[in-house]
Protein backbone atom coordinates (compact mmCIF):
# COMPACT_ATOMS: atom_id res chain seq x y z
CA UNK A 1 0.00 0.00 0.00
CA UNK A 2 2.01 3.08 -1.23
CA UNK A 3 1.56 6.61 0.53
CA UNK A 4 0.06 9.52 -1.14
CA UNK A 5 0.90 12.88 -0.94
CA UNK A 6 -2.02 14.65 1.23
CA UNK A 7 -2.98 18.38 -0.42
CA UNK A 8 -5.40 19.51 1.72
CA UNK A 9 -6.16 22.96 -0.25
CA UNK A 10 -7.30 20.26 -2.87
CA UNK A 11 -9.41 18.24 -0.38
CA UNK A 12 -11.33 21.46 0.88
CA UNK A 13 -11.55 22.10 -2.39
CA UNK A 14 -13.17 18.73 -3.62
CA UNK A 15 -15.75 18.97 -0.99
CA UNK A 16 -16.65 21.92 -1.49
CA UNK A 17 -18.32 20.32 -4.56
CA UNK A 18 -20.48 18.25 -2.26
CA UNK A 19 -23.91 18.82 -3.65
CA UNK A 20 -26.21 18.01 -0.72
CA UNK A 21 -24.05 19.42 2.19
CA UNK A 22 -23.81 22.95 -0.32
CA UNK A 23 -27.64 23.09 -0.88
CA UNK A 24 -28.27 22.62 2.82
CA UNK A 25 -26.72 25.19 3.90
CA UNK A 26 -23.41 23.82 5.16
CA UNK A 27 -19.92 25.86 5.24
CA UNK A 28 -16.67 24.70 5.88
CA UNK A 29 -14.22 26.33 8.01
CA UNK A 30 -11.28 24.16 8.74
CA UNK A 31 -9.44 21.00 7.65
CA UNK A 32 -6.23 19.90 9.27
CA UNK A 33 -5.11 16.39 9.01
CA UNK A 34 -7.13 14.49 11.05
CA UNK A 35 -9.54 17.10 11.87
CA UNK A 36 -12.19 19.15 10.59
CA UNK A 37 -14.66 21.79 11.38
CA UNK A 38 -17.91 22.61 9.82
CA UNK A 39 -20.82 24.97 10.25
CA UNK A 40 -23.96 25.81 9.52
CA UNK A 41 -26.66 28.82 10.18
CA UNK A 42 -30.59 27.38 11.14
CA UNK A 43 -32.82 28.75 8.72
CA UNK A 44 -36.70 28.01 8.90
CA UNK A 45 -35.57 25.14 6.01
CA UNK A 46 -33.81 23.41 8.40
CA UNK A 47 -36.43 22.72 10.94
CA UNK A 48 -38.76 19.90 11.33
CA UNK A 49 -42.79 19.84 11.55
CA UNK A 50 -42.41 21.27 15.50
CA UNK A 51 -40.07 23.85 14.55
CA UNK A 52 -36.35 22.42 16.02
CA UNK A 53 -33.61 21.75 14.00
CA UNK A 54 -34.56 18.79 12.17
CA UNK A 55 -32.28 15.57 12.34
CA UNK A 56 -31.36 15.21 9.18
CA UNK A 57 -29.76 18.80 9.09
CA UNK A 58 -27.58 18.08 11.81
CA UNK A 59 -26.51 14.87 10.52
CA UNK A 60 -25.72 16.65 7.30
CA UNK A 61 -23.73 19.15 9.45
CA UNK A 62 -21.59 16.26 11.56
CA UNK A 63 -21.30 13.90 8.50
CA UNK A 64 -19.23 16.56 6.10
CA UNK A 65 -16.88 17.16 9.51
CA UNK A 66 -16.73 13.37 9.70
CA UNK A 67 -16.44 12.83 5.82
CA UNK A 68 -13.31 15.37 5.71
CA UNK A 69 -11.26 14.17 9.08
CA UNK A 70 -11.13 10.57 7.36
CA UNK A 71 -10.25 11.52 3.77
CA UNK A 72 -7.64 13.74 5.01
CA UNK A 73 -5.54 11.04 5.13
CA UNK A 74 -5.14 11.17 1.26
CA UNK A 75 -6.62 7.94 0.69
CA UNK A 76 -10.50 7.67 0.14
CA UNK A 77 -12.19 6.81 2.83
CA UNK A 78 -16.47 5.40 2.62
CA UNK A 79 -18.04 5.88 5.21
CA UNK A 80 -19.48 2.58 6.68
CA UNK A 81 -21.50 3.07 10.15
CA UNK A 82 -22.18 6.09 12.21
CA UNK A 83 -24.00 6.93 15.32
CA UNK A 84 -26.13 10.65 16.14
CA UNK A 85 -26.75 11.37 19.69
CA UNK A 86 -29.35 13.89 19.95
CA UNK A 87 -28.81 16.10 23.42
CA UNK A 88 -30.62 19.24 23.14
CA UNK A 89 -32.87 20.82 21.01
CA UNK A 90 -32.00 23.56 18.92
CA UNK A 91 -33.73 26.55 17.31
CA UNK A 92 -31.61 28.93 15.93
CA UNK A 93 -28.21 30.64 15.71
CA UNK A 94 -24.99 28.12 14.38
CA UNK A 95 -23.86 25.36 15.13
CA UNK A 96 -19.77 24.37 14.51
CA UNK A 97 -19.36 20.09 14.44
CA UNK A 98 -15.97 19.69 14.94
CA UNK A 99 -14.68 16.24 13.85
CA UNK A 100 -11.10 14.35 15.28
CA UNK A 101 -9.77 11.27 13.98
CA UNK A 102 -9.71 9.24 17.30
CA UNK A 103 -8.25 6.12 15.41
CA UNK A 104 -6.73 5.06 12.41
CA UNK A 105 -5.43 1.80 10.88
CA UNK A 106 -4.74 0.36 7.69
CA UNK A 107 -8.13 -0.22 6.30
CA UNK A 108 -10.11 1.88 9.01
CA UNK A 109 -10.77 5.30 10.06
CA UNK A 110 -12.93 6.37 13.34
CA UNK A 111 -13.65 10.00 14.30
CA UNK A 112 -15.78 11.72 16.90
CA UNK A 113 -17.61 14.78 15.52
CA UNK A 114 -18.89 17.39 18.76
CA UNK A 115 -21.73 19.63 17.20
CA UNK A 116 -21.94 22.52 19.74
CA UNK A 117 -24.31 25.88 19.79
CA UNK A 118 -23.01 29.46 19.78
CA UNK A 119 -22.11 28.92 23.36
CA UNK A 120 -20.73 26.03 22.98
CA UNK A 121 -23.13 23.93 24.29
CA UNK A 122 -22.81 20.29 23.07
CA UNK A 123 -26.04 20.03 21.27
CA UNK A 124 -24.91 16.73 19.29
CA UNK A 125 -22.22 13.66 19.37
CA UNK A 126 -21.49 11.65 16.59
CA UNK A 127 -19.45 9.22 16.16
CA UNK A 128 -18.16 7.72 12.62
CA UNK A 129 -16.14 4.82 10.72
CA UNK A 130 -15.02 4.54 7.68
CA UNK A 131 -13.29 2.12 5.27
CA UNK A 132 -10.09 3.31 3.60
CA UNK A 133 -9.36 1.92 -0.04
CA UNK A 134 -6.13 1.66 -1.73
CA UNK A 135 -6.76 5.04 -3.81
CA UNK A 136 -5.68 8.50 -3.96
CA UNK A 137 -7.97 11.29 -2.37
CA UNK A 138 -9.48 13.04 -4.20
CA UNK A 139 -9.53 11.09 -7.01
CA UNK A 140 -7.00 12.01 -10.38
CA UNK A 141 -9.79 12.98 -12.32
CA UNK A 142 -11.19 15.92 -10.18
CA UNK A 143 -7.92 17.15 -9.36
CA UNK A 144 -7.45 18.47 -13.05
CA UNK B 1 -50.33 8.84 31.72
CA UNK B 2 -53.24 9.11 30.02
CA UNK B 3 -53.58 7.69 26.47
CA UNK B 4 -54.05 10.12 23.69
CA UNK B 5 -56.68 9.33 20.80
CA UNK B 6 -54.65 8.65 17.65
CA UNK B 7 -55.52 10.40 14.92
CA UNK B 8 -53.13 9.00 11.91
CA UNK B 9 -54.41 11.78 9.19
CA UNK B 10 -53.30 14.66 11.45
CA UNK B 11 -50.01 12.86 12.14
CA UNK B 12 -49.63 12.44 8.51
CA UNK B 13 -50.24 15.98 7.88
CA UNK B 14 -48.05 17.36 10.58
CA UNK B 15 -45.02 15.38 9.62
CA UNK B 16 -45.89 17.37 5.91
CA UNK B 17 -44.90 20.35 7.92
CA UNK B 18 -41.24 19.44 7.96
CA UNK B 19 -39.41 21.66 6.57
CA UNK B 20 -35.91 19.88 5.91
CA UNK B 21 -37.45 16.63 4.82
CA UNK B 22 -39.62 18.66 2.34
CA UNK B 23 -36.88 20.25 0.79
CA UNK B 24 -34.71 17.64 0.67
CA UNK B 25 -37.56 15.82 -1.14
CA UNK B 26 -38.34 13.18 0.83
CA UNK B 27 -42.10 12.40 0.75
CA UNK B 28 -44.39 10.79 2.42
CA UNK B 29 -45.79 7.41 1.52
CA UNK B 30 -47.58 5.37 4.07
CA UNK B 31 -48.25 5.42 8.18
CA UNK B 32 -49.61 3.09 10.21
CA UNK B 33 -49.56 2.41 14.17
CA UNK B 34 -45.76 1.66 14.48
CA UNK B 35 -45.42 1.66 10.93
CA UNK B 36 -44.24 3.94 7.78
CA UNK B 37 -42.75 4.48 4.64
CA UNK B 38 -41.11 7.37 2.86
CA UNK B 39 -39.50 7.49 -0.70
CA UNK B 40 -36.52 9.96 -1.77
CA UNK B 41 -36.08 10.15 -6.07
CA UNK B 42 -32.41 10.93 -6.27
CA UNK B 43 -31.15 14.36 -8.10
CA UNK B 44 -27.91 16.02 -8.43
CA UNK B 45 -28.50 18.16 -5.47
CA UNK B 46 -28.86 14.72 -3.24
CA UNK B 47 -25.02 13.68 -4.52
CA UNK B 48 -21.52 13.74 -2.33
CA UNK B 49 -18.37 14.98 -4.33
CA UNK B 50 -17.79 12.05 -5.68
CA UNK B 51 -21.12 11.41 -7.08
CA UNK B 52 -22.65 9.34 -4.71
CA UNK B 53 -26.15 9.71 -3.12
CA UNK B 54 -24.62 11.88 0.06
CA UNK B 55 -25.21 10.29 3.94
CA UNK B 56 -27.41 13.31 4.96
CA UNK B 57 -29.78 12.58 2.05
CA UNK B 58 -29.96 8.81 3.42
CA UNK B 59 -30.44 9.71 7.06
CA UNK B 60 -32.85 12.25 6.56
CA UNK B 61 -35.10 10.31 4.24
CA UNK B 62 -34.97 6.94 7.03
CA UNK B 63 -34.90 9.81 10.50
CA UNK B 64 -38.66 10.82 8.79
CA UNK B 65 -39.95 7.47 8.88
CA UNK B 66 -38.86 7.00 11.71
CA UNK B 67 -39.97 9.98 12.99
CA UNK B 68 -43.34 9.01 11.78
CA UNK B 69 -43.43 5.28 13.20
CA UNK B 70 -42.42 6.03 16.71
CA UNK B 71 -44.78 9.17 16.51
CA UNK B 72 -47.80 7.22 15.71
CA UNK B 73 -49.22 6.21 19.01
CA UNK B 74 -50.10 9.73 19.31
CA UNK B 75 -47.58 10.68 22.33
CA UNK B 76 -45.19 13.25 21.30
CA UNK B 77 -41.82 10.83 20.65
CA UNK B 78 -38.41 12.40 20.84
CA UNK B 79 -35.52 10.86 19.31
CA UNK B 80 -32.25 10.41 21.49
CA UNK B 81 -29.91 8.58 19.76
CA UNK B 82 -29.56 7.09 15.80
CA UNK B 83 -27.16 4.27 14.02
CA UNK B 84 -27.25 4.65 10.54
CA UNK B 85 -25.24 1.61 8.72
CA UNK B 86 -24.42 2.68 4.83
CA UNK B 87 -24.61 -0.63 3.19
CA UNK B 88 -24.18 0.07 -0.96
CA UNK B 89 -23.36 3.08 -2.72
CA UNK B 90 -26.18 4.96 -4.63
CA UNK B 91 -26.39 7.18 -7.79
CA UNK B 92 -29.62 7.14 -9.13
CA UNK B 93 -33.24 6.34 -8.80
CA UNK B 94 -35.86 6.12 -6.05
CA UNK B 95 -34.89 4.53 -2.15
CA UNK B 96 -37.92 3.54 0.07
CA UNK B 97 -37.05 3.91 3.70
CA UNK B 98 -39.43 1.65 5.87
CA UNK B 99 -39.67 2.15 9.48
CA UNK B 100 -41.16 -0.56 11.97
CA UNK B 101 -41.54 -0.35 15.60
CA UNK B 102 -39.59 -2.79 17.14
CA UNK B 103 -40.47 -1.94 20.85
CA UNK B 104 -42.24 0.68 22.63
CA UNK B 105 -42.24 0.89 26.40
CA UNK B 106 -44.25 3.66 28.46
CA UNK B 107 -40.92 6.24 28.14
CA UNK B 108 -39.10 4.69 24.98
CA UNK B 109 -39.72 3.98 21.23
CA UNK B 110 -36.64 1.94 19.64
CA UNK B 111 -37.83 1.30 15.66
CA UNK B 112 -35.76 -0.16 12.62
CA UNK B 113 -35.45 1.43 9.30
CA UNK B 114 -34.65 -0.42 6.11
CA UNK B 115 -33.99 1.36 3.01
CA UNK B 116 -34.07 -0.10 0.05
CA UNK B 117 -33.64 0.68 -3.76
CA UNK B 118 -35.91 -0.13 -6.58
CA UNK B 119 -34.28 -3.32 -6.89
CA UNK B 120 -35.34 -4.39 -3.34
CA UNK B 121 -31.82 -4.02 -2.46
CA UNK B 122 -30.64 -2.77 1.09
CA UNK B 123 -28.53 0.19 0.79
CA UNK B 124 -28.99 1.28 4.41
CA UNK B 125 -29.84 0.15 7.87
CA UNK B 126 -30.86 2.72 10.50
CA UNK B 127 -31.91 2.03 14.04
CA UNK B 128 -33.39 4.78 16.16
CA UNK B 129 -34.72 5.33 19.84
CA UNK B 130 -37.22 8.00 20.96
CA UNK B 131 -38.13 9.32 24.50
CA UNK B 132 -42.12 9.58 24.79
CA UNK B 133 -43.68 12.67 26.58
CA UNK B 134 -46.70 12.81 28.40
CA UNK B 135 -48.09 15.32 25.36
CA UNK B 136 -50.30 13.74 22.89
CA UNK B 137 -49.10 14.36 19.00
CA UNK B 138 -49.52 16.04 16.63
CA UNK B 139 -49.49 19.22 19.59
CA UNK B 140 -52.70 20.47 20.30
CA UNK B 141 -51.94 24.01 18.02
CA UNK B 142 -50.64 22.26 15.18
CA UNK B 143 -53.99 20.80 14.94
CA UNK B 144 -56.69 23.67 14.92
CA UNK C 1 -9.41 -12.19 -3.61
CA UNK C 2 -9.88 -16.15 -4.01
CA UNK C 3 -12.48 -17.72 -2.19
CA UNK C 4 -12.19 -20.31 0.28
CA UNK C 5 -14.12 -23.75 1.40
CA UNK C 6 -16.27 -23.14 3.54
CA UNK C 7 -16.85 -25.75 6.06
CA UNK C 8 -19.50 -25.08 8.49
CA UNK C 9 -18.54 -28.16 11.68
CA UNK C 10 -15.14 -26.74 11.73
CA UNK C 11 -16.41 -23.09 12.70
CA UNK C 12 -18.70 -24.05 14.96
CA UNK C 13 -15.76 -26.39 16.43
CA UNK C 14 -13.76 -23.19 16.16
CA UNK C 15 -16.15 -20.60 18.29
CA UNK C 16 -16.39 -23.75 21.07
CA UNK C 17 -12.77 -22.62 21.91
CA UNK C 18 -13.94 -18.75 22.85
CA UNK C 19 -12.67 -18.95 26.25
CA UNK C 20 -15.04 -15.48 27.09
CA UNK C 21 -18.50 -16.72 25.72
CA UNK C 22 -17.90 -20.33 27.21
CA UNK C 23 -16.98 -19.35 30.68
CA UNK C 24 -19.71 -16.74 30.36
CA UNK C 25 -22.27 -19.44 30.31
CA UNK C 26 -23.32 -18.68 26.12
CA UNK C 27 -24.15 -21.73 24.40
CA UNK C 28 -24.19 -21.88 20.65
CA UNK C 29 -27.47 -23.56 19.33
CA UNK C 30 -26.70 -23.43 15.53
CA UNK C 31 -25.07 -22.09 12.18
CA UNK C 32 -25.59 -21.70 8.67
CA UNK C 33 -24.00 -20.08 6.06
CA UNK C 34 -24.66 -16.13 7.19
CA UNK C 35 -27.22 -17.09 10.12
CA UNK C 36 -26.11 -18.50 13.74
CA UNK C 37 -27.97 -18.99 17.04
CA UNK C 38 -26.59 -18.92 20.74
CA UNK C 39 -28.11 -19.30 24.29
CA UNK C 40 -27.85 -18.19 27.61
CA UNK C 41 -29.56 -19.19 30.53
CA UNK C 42 -29.66 -16.55 33.25
CA UNK C 43 -27.88 -17.38 36.68
CA UNK C 44 -27.23 -15.30 39.78
CA UNK C 45 -23.62 -14.75 38.29
CA UNK C 46 -24.83 -12.75 35.07
CA UNK C 47 -27.02 -9.97 37.30
CA UNK C 48 -25.97 -6.74 38.03
CA UNK C 49 -25.84 -4.79 41.00
CA UNK C 50 -29.84 -4.11 41.28
CA UNK C 51 -30.49 -7.81 40.02
CA UNK C 52 -31.33 -7.49 36.03
CA UNK C 53 -29.34 -9.38 33.60
CA UNK C 54 -26.27 -7.17 33.05
CA UNK C 55 -25.28 -5.57 29.83
CA UNK C 56 -22.59 -7.12 29.18
CA UNK C 57 -24.06 -10.69 29.52
CA UNK C 58 -26.61 -9.56 26.80
CA UNK C 59 -23.36 -8.24 24.74
CA UNK C 60 -21.36 -11.64 25.04
CA UNK C 61 -24.61 -13.16 23.84
CA UNK C 62 -25.17 -11.16 20.99
CA UNK C 63 -21.61 -11.06 20.12
CA UNK C 64 -21.32 -14.66 19.56
CA UNK C 65 -23.93 -15.48 17.19
CA UNK C 66 -22.86 -12.34 15.38
CA UNK C 67 -19.28 -13.42 15.31
CA UNK C 68 -20.13 -16.58 13.80
CA UNK C 69 -22.58 -15.55 11.42
CA UNK C 70 -20.27 -12.97 10.08
CA UNK C 71 -17.48 -15.74 9.86
CA UNK C 72 -19.65 -18.17 8.27
CA UNK C 73 -18.60 -17.34 4.90
CA UNK C 74 -15.52 -18.86 5.76
CA UNK C 75 -13.17 -15.83 5.14
CA UNK C 76 -11.89 -14.23 8.82
CA UNK C 77 -14.03 -11.17 9.65
CA UNK C 78 -13.34 -8.95 12.48
CA UNK C 79 -16.01 -7.05 14.75
CA UNK C 80 -15.20 -3.15 13.83
CA UNK C 81 -18.41 -1.60 15.45
CA UNK C 82 -21.27 -2.73 17.38
CA UNK C 83 -24.59 -1.02 18.76
CA UNK C 84 -26.95 -2.98 21.63
CA UNK C 85 -30.31 -1.20 22.35
CA UNK C 86 -31.54 -2.80 26.04
CA UNK C 87 -35.31 -3.16 25.31
CA UNK C 88 -36.52 -4.88 28.66
CA UNK C 89 -34.96 -5.99 31.64
CA UNK C 90 -34.26 -9.84 32.15
CA UNK C 91 -33.76 -11.19 35.51
CA UNK C 92 -34.44 -15.01 34.59
CA UNK C 93 -34.87 -17.86 32.12
CA UNK C 94 -32.88 -18.78 29.04
CA UNK C 95 -32.54 -15.80 26.19
CA UNK C 96 -31.55 -16.86 22.56
CA UNK C 97 -29.71 -14.35 19.95
CA UNK C 98 -30.55 -14.84 16.59
CA UNK C 99 -28.14 -13.19 14.41
CA UNK C 100 -28.73 -12.60 10.76
CA UNK C 101 -25.80 -11.17 8.02
CA UNK C 102 -28.56 -8.81 6.08
CA UNK C 103 -25.84 -7.65 3.79
CA UNK C 104 -22.13 -8.53 2.31
CA UNK C 105 -20.11 -6.88 0.53
CA UNK C 106 -16.18 -8.19 -0.78
CA UNK C 107 -14.67 -6.23 2.66
CA UNK C 108 -17.59 -5.51 5.21
CA UNK C 109 -20.64 -7.87 6.40
CA UNK C 110 -23.09 -6.26 8.48
CA UNK C 111 -25.57 -8.35 10.73
CA UNK C 112 -28.55 -7.98 12.97
CA UNK C 113 -29.22 -9.82 16.21
CA UNK C 114 -32.35 -10.43 18.05
CA UNK C 115 -32.39 -11.52 21.31
CA UNK C 116 -35.54 -12.48 22.30
CA UNK C 117 -36.87 -14.62 25.81
CA UNK C 118 -38.73 -17.63 26.45
CA UNK C 119 -41.89 -15.98 25.60
CA UNK C 120 -40.49 -14.49 22.40
CA UNK C 121 -40.47 -10.80 23.28
CA UNK C 122 -37.76 -8.69 22.06
CA UNK C 123 -35.51 -8.15 24.81
CA UNK C 124 -32.38 -6.30 23.15
CA UNK C 125 -31.49 -5.66 19.34
CA UNK C 126 -28.05 -5.49 18.36
CA UNK C 127 -26.38 -4.57 14.82
CA UNK C 128 -22.51 -5.44 13.98
CA UNK C 129 -20.45 -4.56 11.34
CA UNK C 130 -17.27 -6.55 10.65
CA UNK C 131 -14.22 -6.00 8.13
CA UNK C 132 -13.57 -9.05 6.00
CA UNK C 133 -10.18 -10.08 5.37
CA UNK C 134 -8.35 -12.15 2.97
CA UNK C 135 -7.62 -14.88 5.34
CA UNK C 136 -9.86 -18.26 5.43
CA UNK C 137 -11.35 -18.93 8.43
CA UNK C 138 -11.10 -20.77 10.99
CA UNK C 139 -7.21 -20.01 10.92
CA UNK C 140 -4.87 -22.80 9.60
CA UNK C 141 -3.38 -23.58 12.61
CA UNK C 142 -6.78 -24.21 14.61
CA UNK C 143 -7.80 -26.62 11.78
CA UNK C 144 -4.97 -29.40 12.42
CA UNK D 1 -38.70 15.54 40.84
CA UNK D 2 -36.98 16.48 43.81
CA UNK D 3 -33.18 16.00 44.11
CA UNK D 4 -31.71 13.32 46.19
CA UNK D 5 -28.49 13.33 48.24
CA UNK D 6 -25.48 11.96 46.64
CA UNK D 7 -23.09 9.48 48.28
CA UNK D 8 -20.19 8.47 46.31
CA UNK D 9 -19.20 5.83 48.49
CA UNK D 10 -22.43 4.24 48.91
CA UNK D 11 -22.48 4.65 44.83
CA UNK D 12 -19.49 2.31 44.67
CA UNK D 13 -20.09 -0.25 46.91
CA UNK D 14 -23.36 -0.51 45.69
CA UNK D 15 -21.68 -1.49 42.13
CA UNK D 16 -19.04 -3.72 43.44
CA UNK D 17 -22.20 -6.05 43.90
CA UNK D 18 -22.58 -6.33 40.33
CA UNK D 19 -21.96 -9.82 40.12
CA UNK D 20 -20.99 -10.48 36.21
CA UNK D 21 -18.80 -7.55 36.07
CA UNK D 22 -17.00 -8.68 39.57
CA UNK D 23 -16.85 -12.52 38.46
CA UNK D 24 -15.54 -11.45 35.16
CA UNK D 25 -12.71 -9.78 36.61
CA UNK D 26 -13.73 -5.88 36.09
CA UNK D 27 -12.52 -3.40 38.61
CA UNK D 28 -13.87 -0.50 40.19
CA UNK D 29 -10.68 2.13 40.24
CA UNK D 30 -12.49 5.12 40.58
CA UNK D 31 -15.79 7.70 41.00
CA UNK D 32 -16.78 10.99 40.62
CA UNK D 33 -19.91 12.93 39.81
CA UNK D 34 -20.31 12.54 36.41
CA UNK D 35 -16.88 10.58 36.00
CA UNK D 36 -15.54 6.67 36.73
CA UNK D 37 -13.05 4.40 36.01
CA UNK D 38 -12.83 1.13 35.71
CA UNK D 39 -10.04 -1.72 34.92
CA UNK D 40 -9.65 -5.43 33.60
CA UNK D 41 -6.76 -7.73 33.77
CA UNK D 42 -6.58 -9.78 30.66
CA UNK D 43 -6.40 -13.43 31.22
CA UNK D 44 -6.93 -16.20 29.26
CA UNK D 45 -10.88 -16.71 30.15
CA UNK D 46 -10.89 -13.14 28.41
CA UNK D 47 -9.93 -14.57 25.34
CA UNK D 48 -11.79 -15.07 22.18
CA UNK D 49 -11.24 -18.00 19.75
CA UNK D 50 -8.05 -16.38 18.20
CA UNK D 51 -6.80 -15.32 21.18
CA UNK D 52 -8.02 -11.93 21.05
CA UNK D 53 -9.72 -9.79 24.06
CA UNK D 54 -13.12 -10.87 23.49
CA UNK D 55 -15.50 -7.80 22.46
CA UNK D 56 -18.10 -9.11 25.60
CA UNK D 57 -15.00 -8.75 28.02
CA UNK D 58 -14.37 -5.32 26.28
CA UNK D 59 -18.25 -4.06 26.56
CA UNK D 60 -17.98 -5.40 30.13
CA UNK D 61 -15.47 -3.47 31.53
CA UNK D 62 -16.97 -0.02 29.20
CA UNK D 63 -20.14 -0.63 30.59
CA UNK D 64 -19.76 -0.52 34.59
CA UNK D 65 -17.89 2.70 33.97
CA UNK D 66 -20.81 4.02 32.09
CA UNK D 67 -23.37 2.73 34.52
CA UNK D 68 -20.98 4.52 37.27
CA UNK D 69 -20.76 7.82 35.23
CA UNK D 70 -24.54 7.82 35.00
CA UNK D 71 -25.92 7.01 38.47
CA UNK D 72 -23.43 9.34 39.94
CA UNK D 73 -25.95 12.14 39.59
CA UNK D 74 -27.91 9.95 42.46
CA UNK D 75 -30.89 9.29 40.66
CA UNK D 76 -31.20 5.69 38.98
CA UNK D 77 -30.00 5.64 35.38
CA UNK D 78 -31.22 2.88 33.23
CA UNK D 79 -29.08 2.26 29.87
CA UNK D 80 -31.13 2.31 27.10
CA UNK D 81 -28.61 2.15 23.88
CA UNK D 82 -24.84 1.47 23.74
CA UNK D 83 -22.27 1.91 20.55
CA UNK D 84 -18.95 0.03 21.11
CA UNK D 85 -16.23 0.71 18.22
CA UNK D 86 -13.38 -1.69 18.29
CA UNK D 87 -9.89 -0.02 17.24
CA UNK D 88 -6.98 -2.01 18.17
CA UNK D 89 -6.34 -6.33 19.17
CA UNK D 90 -5.42 -6.57 22.30
CA UNK D 91 -4.22 -9.61 23.76
CA UNK D 92 -2.32 -9.13 26.99
CA UNK D 93 -1.65 -6.18 29.99
CA UNK D 94 -4.31 -4.06 31.88
CA UNK D 95 -7.28 -2.18 30.03
CA UNK D 96 -8.65 1.28 31.87
CA UNK D 97 -11.79 2.37 30.55
CA UNK D 98 -12.54 6.05 31.62
CA UNK D 99 -16.22 7.44 31.36
CA UNK D 100 -17.45 10.49 31.15
CA UNK D 101 -20.64 12.07 31.37
CA UNK D 102 -20.90 14.42 28.38
CA UNK D 103 -24.52 15.86 28.52
CA UNK D 104 -27.25 15.24 30.99
CA UNK D 105 -30.92 16.69 30.84
CA UNK D 106 -33.84 16.23 33.24
CA UNK D 107 -34.33 12.37 31.75
CA UNK D 108 -31.25 11.53 29.41
CA UNK D 109 -27.95 10.87 30.13
CA UNK D 110 -25.06 10.54 27.55
CA UNK D 111 -22.02 9.15 28.04
CA UNK D 112 -18.07 8.51 26.01
CA UNK D 113 -16.02 5.91 27.25
CA UNK D 114 -12.52 5.82 26.22
CA UNK D 115 -10.59 1.90 26.53
CA UNK D 116 -6.89 2.87 26.34
CA UNK D 117 -4.17 -0.01 27.22
CA UNK D 118 -0.91 0.19 29.36
CA UNK D 119 0.36 2.81 26.61
CA UNK D 120 -2.02 4.79 26.61
CA UNK D 121 -3.53 4.10 23.06
CA UNK D 122 -6.81 3.82 22.69
CA UNK D 123 -8.39 0.34 22.09
CA UNK D 124 -12.29 1.13 21.88
CA UNK D 125 -14.89 3.84 21.97
CA UNK D 126 -18.07 3.11 23.77
CA UNK D 127 -21.27 5.93 23.87
CA UNK D 128 -23.76 4.95 25.91
CA UNK D 129 -27.48 6.65 26.54
CA UNK D 130 -29.06 6.13 29.76
CA UNK D 131 -32.76 7.40 31.27
CA UNK D 132 -32.79 8.88 34.39
CA UNK D 133 -35.54 7.86 36.82
CA UNK D 134 -37.32 9.57 39.70
CA UNK D 135 -35.88 7.24 41.91
CA UNK D 136 -32.55 7.87 44.18
CA UNK D 137 -29.88 5.66 43.99
CA UNK D 138 -28.46 3.16 45.39
CA UNK D 139 -32.20 1.79 46.07
CA UNK D 140 -32.90 2.30 49.13
CA UNK D 141 -33.06 -1.52 50.12
CA UNK D 142 -29.81 -1.80 48.73
CA UNK D 143 -28.33 0.83 51.40
CA UNK D 144 -29.73 -1.15 54.24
Amino acid sequence: MSEYPVDLEAIKRHFRQDHFAATSGVEILELKQGYARTSLTIEERHLNSVDILQGGAIFTLADLAFAMACNSGGRVAVAINTSLSFLRATRSGTLVAEATEVSRSRRISTCTVHVTDEQGTLVALFQGTAYIKDEPFPPQEAQS
